[in-house]
């Protein structure tokens, strides 16, 4: 069968169904990270794989903000999971073309994303290659039970930390060559994309407390990433669209593209999560500590309804395109 | 600075230099795989990345071998360290035009090892590529001590398991085109090439048992990989040309050649270690259980010797080229 046919999620369920198990083995293929055991000991561990030329384009980031980047994706599975980042693994194939200048750059956008969040680089492999290829593995330290994407019941409410869709629209803006003025206002946007900020603290304490019942980060988009709870949970979810948090510079510069990148557009790095309603008012207040703003956007439905977006009147609105697969075309 | 002046090892020792550490980091960057703690628990985490074009030509490899392979290589590493694999991540770059059964061949491969090795498959990430890039972080479990680099004193036996330089004969030969006849000849040395054995058994003997002074596995040349060594445990050493163990296939095709493929070729995937002279009789019994051959090729010397190769009158032989450096031509 073509790659293109069995997508990337296909792929994943193929490859999970074969892979060799063994003791120790808390929580294996198909959540944001495994979760596994050593001796008395546990860890998370997640891994991410960037590619020039597929994730990213010199022409439009620097390599600072590729070295924060590649670092802060991880950190982001380790945060869905509820769990503190300890130690980072950092493979490099780089061009030839390359000088120890470019390379200093690099190391200094992943080790200050390193430091600030206390996470020790402790290996990895350098190597050549054609072109820029970055594979990063995190090893965090698991909260006393980790937050799975399989743990949602209907009439649990849904949560997105931040805002939805300034990556996507960022990247989508700075692709049409902007004149220098706009290029400055969407410099926001960009931001988000270029140096997203994984949502650490939000995670650890919404596990810690127990208020999370399911969690997962957007990075493929909002809809396809619910999509992914409601499977595992073996729930649907209602969202009202009138809920999604938007950033003043998304109102602004999304027009008549309207909530599609909020929706579909991925590589938020933003927190998507369920909790029980007996919980609102914990979740509330835990907005301040987590120093995120946590908006209520729907709730859990019975399976059988599906993924739906609602508008003011409790009308469905039609879906956009889900979101990212590496496969499809 | 142009990477081809600064090297892997300049490029490493520069990356080491700058890395962020924490509490709970062991060992580092700098030795065949790091070591970090988990709570009361603690871990062996190394990784490696093979690239298409760089690191193998499908032309050559099997997609099964290529599976056994990208396992093997860091099984090898966590063999060095005297642990023992529990858990592998495995990211992949995969080309558009491939489909499933060639994925599943790959799988194939990779699984199999892992199932022999009682390693599990946890994660990873799959995306779309130019070319194959294949990314595997392994973590295994320590013993009491694990071995390091830099545990050698002057005076010490150096050693090698199984035979040298048959990985990168069969690869120059099979490069020249070979005969079918002389294909199936040469079967023997490619197949190191293609399926190495990571020496799992010895390496944890060794640790377990406290024999090993210092270890490292042989995969950029016995004498780049002594180096290593030397460098870390601030020794030189001596090794006997006559000692250094050959293959029957090997001495029967490396003809004029000599042994510069045992001193210099890569990808072997044995282990070097040094080990006290009072511990001859205990290394030699534990060759039956690690079921691969141990030789003594020499011994530990002051660092200002630096490493020489003797001949069996004593007389330094001059020493070749040394082993794989990814940067320098």
């Amino acid at each position: 069968m073509k790659l293109s046919r069995l997508g990337e999620f296909g792929l994943i369920e193929r490859i999970r169904r074969s892979a060799p198990t063994r003791r120790g083995v808390r929580v294996g293929i198909g959540d944001d990270a495994a979760w596994v055991s050593h001796g008395s000991g546990s860890s998370l561990i997640t891994a991410d794989l960037l590619i020039e030329g597929i994730h990213f384009d010199l022409n439009w980031t620097s390599l600072f903000a590729l070295g924060h980047k590649s670092l802060a994706v991880n950190l982001s599975d380790i945060a869905a999971m509820g769990g503190t980042p300890a130690y980072a693994v950092l493979s490099l194939g780089i061009p030839r073309h390359f000088d120890s200048k470019q390379i200093d750059e690099f190391y200094r956008g992943f080790n200050a994303l390193a430091k600030k969040s206390d996470v020790a680089l402790i290996g990895g492999d350098t190597n050549m290659a054609k072109s820029l290829i970055i594979s990063v593995c995190v090893i965090g330290h698991p909260p006393l039970r980790p937050v799975r994407r399989s743990g949602a019941k209907v009439g649990d409410d849904v949560y997105v930390t931040g805002t939805l869709g300034d990556s996507a629209l960022g990247l989508k803006l700075v692709r049409q060559k902007p004149s220098r003025a706009k290029r400055i206002s969407i410099a926001q946007l960009l931001a988000r994309h270029h140096q997203p900020a994984p949502r650490l603290a939000a995670g650890a304490l919404l596990a810690r407390r127990h208020l999370a019942t399911a969690m997962i980060d957007i990075s493929d988009g909002l809809l396809q990433d619910l999509g992914h709870i409601c499977k595992a949970s073996n729930t649907g979810a209602a969202i009202w669209h009138e809920q999604l948090p938007l950033s003043r510079a998304y109102r602004k510069f999304a027009a008549k593209d309207g909530t599609v990148w909020a929706l579909c557009g991925g590589e938020d790095y933003e927190l998507l999560f369920c909790a029980r309603r007996r919980a609102r008012a914990q979740i509330e207040k835990l907005q301040a500590l987590a120093r995120v703003k946590f908006t209520r956007i729907g709730s859990c439905v019975p399976a059988n309804q599906r993924i739906t977006i609602l508008d003011h009147g409790g009308n469905p609105l039609p879906l956009p395109i889900k979101g990212h697969d590496h496969f499809k075309k």
